[in-house]
C-alpha cells in the first residue's frame, strides 16, 4: 500500500467509504500556521455531496474533527489528525453487490488485490470520498501559500462537448482565481453554465453519465520551485492527481496539443518585463524542466464520466462465475466535474507547498542575479 | 533535490550531460537475477544519439561500467551502480551561453534554483541524456518482467500530424510487442514511415523542430497490481514520465477522450471468458481504481518538440540584465520521440515492477475466488 | 517533523497527550489478517496507567477505537487507523509551567523548535503517552508474526541496582517468552520482585525516581532478516528504539560488553544441529551484519528515570529569562520500567515485521544449500 | 535492501569490497556548498587501511572520483556521486572460505538473505570497507556544519580494558575537538597510547583481535534540532551508527548508566548564561526528547572486536552439511577502533546535517522568546 505522499508536507490517508471514518494525517505543518477552520469548512463544503443537482443526494456534512496537531488556532508543528466520520451511509444499497463487479470500477482489482478482504461497500476505499481528507490537506496547504502571494483556481474547462472558455496562459489575474475560490460550479464564461447543466440533466435521464476535463492554475509562484528527477511539479501534480480514481489524463501547458507543434511554435520567448525575467507566451505552462519559471502555472486534468450509472451493463458475479446484468441503485453523481474542482486545486496547492518547503534547502546562498555582481 | 525513485525498484539517479559521467544506483533487484548485458546494451542503443538521422550526430557508445552488486552474470541482491562516461562532449558549443537562456529548456528555471552553480552545459542535469540511466534501469526491470509473462513494447503514434495506427486496446498481441522491441523507429503501420522522416527533414531545414507522441503497452499484467493513494499505477507511471523534460501529457486508455464520453461509453463490460475475468472493451487502459484489472495496460505520453532549434530566437541575457537573440548551434535532434519510445517502454517496466514487488505483501493467504469456495 | 516510519509496515503517529485523542496509522497490513481487538486490549492495558503502585495514578483506559481498514475481524488491505481518546487529563496541573521548562524533559528542546507553538499540556506530543499508538501497531505485528512462529518477550532486567537474572541467550524457550506475555512486572527471577518493588517506593517516598533496563527477545526468527546499510535488525530496532524519549541506550546481545572482549571471545562458533545451522554461543544477539543468523534476538534497552519529580529543582522560567525553582505537581510514574516492557516488546515486533516483508522480494529463487545442489 | 538514508541529505550506498568499486550518491547538497577535495581527502586518508599499526596491511589510497554533481569547486545542486576503485584485492585470499562462514562474520546470514548469489570476497558488501563512502558524504557535511560554527570529533575511549579520559559534558572545548580532527590515533590522554597500543600487538601476536568505544561529540549545535517519533537525533543516528557491522552498542550522555541513577541525578538543572538558557550538567548527552538542547552532543559507541583472526574457529561448510575448523588468512585488522573513529564523526555530522536541514521548514515564524514579547 502507498497511503502515504510526500517528503516536507507529509499525507497519511485512511478510510472507507461506508466505515467508521474516512480522515488524513499531515506532518510537516509548519509550526505557528494559522489553523482556520471555518474557512477549511468553506471549502470542505465545495467538495461535499448533496450541494448542487449534478450530484448525488446522499447529504455529509463532511466535518472535520481535528484530534491532533493544532492548539489555539495555530499548528503546534506536530502532525494533524483530521477525521470524518460517515454518517448518512446505506450500506444495505450494496449488500446485493458483493460478487458483482461494477464496470468502470476497481471492485474487480480491488477483488483480486485484497484477496477479497476488501471492504466492498461504496467502493470502500476505493470511494471518491476519499478526496475529502484531500481537500482538508489542500486548505491548509493553500492559506500557507496565500500568506506567501500564490493564489490557485479552478474552473470546469468541459463537461462532455460543452466548453468554457481557457485561462489566459501569460496574463492570468489573480483576483479572477479568488473569484473562483469559493463557487460550486466554477467557470469563466457564465454563459455556458445553463448548457453544462443541461448535457448533465439529459444523462441522468438517460441513466447515464457524463465526463469532463477541470483547468487548475496557480498565480505567484516564484521560479525555481520544483526538482529534476523524480520531483517535477508536474511529476508530483500528476502522482496525486492520478490518485483520483477518476483522472485519466493530467496535462501542462498545451499537453497534448505539443505534439503537433514545432519547437518555434512550443517555446516560450524570455524577455525582460523591468527588471523581472518574464515570458511572451505559456506554452510550457509555468514549469521548464519540472520547474517553475515565474509563469502562471497551468494543468488540464481528465475526469472519467461517473462509472456508476442505473442503465443494465453486462459483468461478473464472482460467486457463481458467470455473466450478469447489473443495474446499479443507489445515489450517485450523474457528472462528478464540478465537486472534482477542488479536489484538484487542492492538489495543486499540496504539490507546490511539498516542493517550496523542498527547495527551502536547495541551496546554500541567496539567488543574485549576475547582472547584479 | 528528488533524485530518488522508488520504495522497492529504488533508483537513485545522477549525472550531468558533459560532466565526468552519469549513471544510476538500483536499489532491490532480487539476488539471483540474470543481469544480461548484452541485452542491456540492445537497449541502451535504442536511445543512444547518432544511430538515425532524425538524432543529433554527437555519437556517444551509452556503454554502461556496473560497479557493483553483480557477480556471474547474477544480480547479487545489493545495490547495483551502472556508470556511463560522457566522452563526446563539445562544452565549447555551450560556453557562449552561459548567461543566455535557452528558451523551452530548463535554463532559467534552473539557474534560480539552484543560484547559478547548477553545470550549464548541455543542459547538465537537465539533459535528456539523463534518460539514459533509465533504460539501464528499465532494461533489468523488464527482463525480471518478461520472466513473469509480462511484455512491453511502444511505437510511435504521431509526429506531427503524421499518425501512427493506434494499439489493438483488447486483443493485443504480445508477439506484435516483441517485434517492436529493438527497432529504432518502431510503427504498427509501416507504410507511414516515410512521411513521418520528411517531416522531420522539412523542421530541419527550415532550423526547427517537431514533436509527437508515443503510445506504449503491457500485455501479461495480472489483476492487482497497483494501490490506491498515492501509488496507482497511473500515478508511478506519470511520476516517472514526467521526470523526461519534453513530456507533457500523460494518458491512460482512453485518456483526454473521457471527457467526451458518457459512462455507458466509458465503462468496460467484464466477462468470462472460460474460468477467466476479462473485458469487452479498454477504455480503461487496463487500470481501474489505479490498480491492473488484467487487460493490457495501455498509455500516451506527449513529447514537446525539441527545445534546441537553430532558429533565432528572443530571450535574457542574466549578465546584462536585458533582450537579446539566440541562434542555437551544437548537434541536436530535430525529433526526440524516436529515441524517447525505449525511454517510455523502461518508465512502464520500472512502474509495474515497482508495484508487482509491492503487491507481494499484499495479502496474508494466496486469492482465492468465492465461485470456489 | 518525522511522524513517520516503515516501507512496508507503515506507521503515522499523531497525538497530543492532553488533546482530543493520539493514535497512529498502519498502512500495509496484509489484506486477511485477523484482528483480534480483545488481544490487543492486553497488550494495551500492560501500558495503561493506574495499573500497578510504580506508576501514575492517572487513569486511562487506552480503548483504540479502529475508524479504517478493518471488516468483519480482518484487515482490509487498506491503512488502519486506532484513535485514543484522552479522558483523564487535568491540564490544569500543566498551566503554571507554561514557561517554566521542566529539567529532563523536551520541554525546552521543543518550545524552541517550534518557536512556543508546541502543545506543553503534559509534554504535548513529546508524553511517553504517545507510546500507546506503538503498543497498538506492535500488537497486530506480534499477532502476524505469532503465525510464523515467532515469539517476542521482555522483562525488567534491573531497577537501580536491583538485577533480575538474564535470558538463556542460547537456549531460550518461547514458552518462557510466552510466559511473561500478558505480566504487568514481568521477572524470570520472581525473587528480586520484592526488592525492585522496594527500591520504586523509596524512590516515591523521597519525591524522586527511578531507572532500569529491559531486555527483550525474539524466538524463530529466521535467518536472513534484515538488511546491510541501512536497514540492519538493529538500525531500525534503534530508530524506534531511541523515538521512546526515555530511552538513553540501545544494545544487542553482549553490548557494551563487546569493548572488553577478544575476538575469540566475541566470535559465535557456528555448528550443525542436525541440518540446522546453529551457534554454539550468542554473543551478537542473533544479528551479525546487522542481518538474523537464526539465533535468538537479544536486545537491552535502558531507561532513564522519569524526569518528572516532586522534588525541588533549578530551572529557568523563560517569561522572565531568569532561573526558577521548581517542584512538579500531578500524577507521575516515580518508574516507567514496568510499562515500558511492552513498548518495547511492540517496537521489536515491529522491528522484524518491517524487514520480514522487506525480505519478501529479496530473492529471485528460494534459498537452497550447496549441500543438495 | 536498504541502501538508502535520508529525506534531506539523502544517501545511496553502493558496491563490493572485491568488485570494481563501491560508493555513494549524495542528493541534497545545497547548491554553491564549497567541496574541497583536499579537506575530503584528508578524512579520507583517517580510515583508509594500511596507516597504522593497529590496521591491515591492505593499502587502499581510498581516492574519491566525484562523477557528478560539483562544478569549479562547488556543489551544483544535483545529485554527487563519489566513487572509490578497489585496487588492492587479493580474492584468492578468500576463494577457499566459499562455502565456510566465517564467525562473527555475516556470511551466513548474508549466504541465506541473498540466496548464495551474495558477493563473498572479502565480505563483500558487508565489508567494512563500505564506510569509506560514509566517510566522503560526511566529511562534505562537516564542512556545511562547520561553516554554521558546529564542530565534531572523537577520541578512543577504550580498547579492551584500557581506557582513555572521558569529554568534558558541559564545558566541551570545541578548539579540543578541532585538535583531534586529523589524527589517526585520537586520545585525549596521550598518556594511554602505548598501553592501548600495547593490547593491541599482544591480541595480533595472539592470533586474536579486540574491540574498544569510541565517543563522539558536537559543540555549537542549536536548540531545536531533531523530531519527535521517529526522528529524533539519537533514532538517526543510531540508525546509521548500527549499519556498522562491528557497532553492537550505542549510547546517549550517560548512556546505560542512567538505569541506575534516580531522577534528582538524571536530570540536567537548566540555568540562564547571560541571556542564554544552558544546563549546570549534561547526563542527557545534549539530547531531551530527541531534541537537541544546547549543550554539547555526546555518544559513545562500542565496537565489537575484529571477528576475522587467524586463530582456528569451529565453524560450518554448507556444502558439505559439516562442521569444519576455519583458520583466517589475509591481511585483518586486529583492532578497527582507531579506524573507525573519523566513521562514527561521519555519522554524527550526517545526523546533524539531515535534521538540520529537517528544521528549516519546522516553522512558520522566526523563534521569539517569551521575555522578549
Amino acid at each position: 500500500m502507498r497511503g502515504n505522499f510526500g517528503e516536507h508536507y507529509k499525507l497519511s490517508i485512511f478510510g472507507e467509504s461506508h466505515g467508521p471514518g474516512i480522515g488524513i494525517v499531515i506532518d510537516g505543518i509548519p509550526a505557528g500556521t494559522p489553523i482556520d477552520e471555518a474557512e477549511i469548512a468553506r471549502y470542505m463544503a465545495r467538495r461535499a455531496p448533496g450541494r448542487d443537482p449534478t450530484a448525488t443526494a446522499r447529504a455529509e456534512a463532511d466535518q472535520v474533527e481535528i484530534l491532533s496537531g493544532v492548539l489555539n488556532g495555530h499548528a503546534c508543528g506536530t502532525p494533524v489528525c483530521g477525521i470524518i466520520r460517515n454518517t448518512n451511509t446505506r450500506s444495505s444499497d450494496y449488500s446485493a453487490l458483493r460478487f458483482t463487479m461494477r464496470p468502470g470500477h476497481a471492485d474487480y482489482a480491488g477483488f483480486i488485490k485484497y484477496a477479497g478482504f476488501n471492504d466492498p461497500r461504496g467502493g470502500g476505499h476505493f470511494s471518491g470520498r476519499l478526496t475529502a481528507p484531500l481537500v482538508f490537506a489542500g486548505s491548509i496547504a493553500r492559506s500557507i501559500l496565500k500568506a506567501r502571494g500564490i493564489r490557485i483556481g479552478s474552473h470546469i474547462l468541459s463537461i462532455g462537448p460543452v466548453r468554457d472558455e481557457a485561462f489566459d496562459p501569460v496574463h492570468l489575474d489573480p483576483a479572477s482565481l479568488t473569484a473562483l475560490e469559493f463557487t460550486s460550479f466554477p467557470l469563466l464564461d457564465a454563459g455556458v453554465e445553463s448548457d453544462m447543466r443541461a448535457h448533465v440533466a439529459q444523462a441522468r435521464e438517460s441513466l447515464d453519465s457524463v465526463g469532463g476535463m477541470i483547468e487548475c492554475a496557480a498565480t505567484g509562484v516564484p521560479a525555481g520551485i520544483g526538482s529534476p528527477f523524480f520531483g517535477s511539479v508536474e511529476s508530483v501534480f500528476a502522482s496525486l492527481a492520478f490518485s483520483v480514481p477518476a483522472v485519466k489524463a493530467v496535462e501542462f501547458g498545451d499537453g497534448t496539443h505539443m505534439a503537433d507543434l514545432h519547437g518555434s511554435e512550443a517555446n516560450d520567448a524570455l524577455t525582460y518585463s523591468g527588471s523581472t525575467v518574464t515570458a511572451l507566451t505559456n506554452h510550457n505552462g509555468g514549469v521548464t524542466g519540472g520547474i517553475t519559471n515565474g509563469m502562471p502555472v497551468l494543468t488540464r486534468v481528465t475526469i472519467k464520466p461517473t462509472p456508476s450509472i442505473a442503465r443494465a451493463q453486462t459483468t461478473v458475479d464472482l460467486s457463481t462465475a458467470s455473466d450478469t446484468t447489473l443495474e446499479i441503485k443507489g445515489r450517485h453523481d450523474p457528472c462528478i466535474v464540478p465537486r472534482a474542482a477542488v479536489v484538484i486545486e487542492s492538489i495543486l496547492a499540496i504539490t507546490l507547498l511539498e516542493l517550496m518547503m523542498d527547495d527551502m534547502t536547495a541551496r546554500s546562498e541567496p539567488i543574485q542575479m549576475p547582472s547584479e555582481r
